[in-house]
């Protein structure tokens, strides 16, 4: 009950978005050119935190760092997807704007509650290395089995 | 080896694509703002289709509609995630123009090789209702146990 409440989360929503390992990312740049890969998160109240990992090679900063440097309004979607099973289908959309964390303690804590979460982060150097924070504003999720959850509502 | 001769698409990324049963296709609007969800596909020469299976309740045309008829640029990322594993991630990012298919030739062929490849869709009066079809026009890829694909050069 408690981690629902005061938030632009619900708790089923919330505990479903605990649940996924990997999410997906829109980005868009200045153009409106839209941009989606996956992604690595933590969630920790109303923020979704991912680290970037690795330098590019070429040197320039990844598209979507580049694309949330010209315009910050992203999407994050977490789903399950089941092949035998439709019912069991189920997302959560999170908008929100997104910013990108050089350095300080928030960005340090992100890359804390990261590699908690994920081991393979445990191994790699990712302090000198951006966080991008989410925070999210918006929230609407579905479910095969019930349609729109009461969060959609929100 | 013919798969991909005079494609956008190499043979190894087709054949990544034809095994995935999931995709995320990332839509824009007028605006900017980027939006992304799930979505069953298939693939046909340089094209993916996907189609919309129920009207919404609300009336209103679902929102990845609405802004492709806005924007018609998109992104449809394909990826494997292996939370044990991440030298088998692996994704492939195709980005295009996006068309809505409202009847004709195209739309039926379109819904009729998701058909085969669904069988959730064979019990769905799916007719009446629009497909989207990605023109795709440049293709990037990346696999965790070897960095960009060679379709990464295109």
């Amino acid at each position: 009950m408690g981690a629902g409440r005061g938030s632009v989360l619900g708790a089923g929503e919330r505990t479903f978005l605990e649940g996924r390992r990997v999410a997906h990312l829109a980005t868009a740049d200045g153009a409106g050119i839209p941009n989606v890969g996956p992604v690595c998160f933590a969630l920790a109240g109303d923020t979704v935190y991912m680290t970037i990992d690795r330098k590019p090679k070429s040197g320039r900063p990844l598209k979507r760092l580049r694309n949330i440097a010209e315009n910050p309004n992203v999407m994050l979607t977490a789903d399950r997807y089941d092949d035998e099973d439709w019912s069991r289908l189920r997302w959560v959309m999170l908008r929100g704007r997104a910013e990108i964390l050089e350095r300080g303690p928030e960005h340090d804590e992100a890359q804390r509650i990261l590699r908690a979460r994920y081991r393979q982060y445990r191994a790699m150097d990712l302090a000198p290395l951006p966080v991008i924070a989410i925070r999210i504003e918006r929230v609407t999720s579905w479910s095969g089995a019930g349609g729109a959850d009461a969060g959609a509502q929100r």
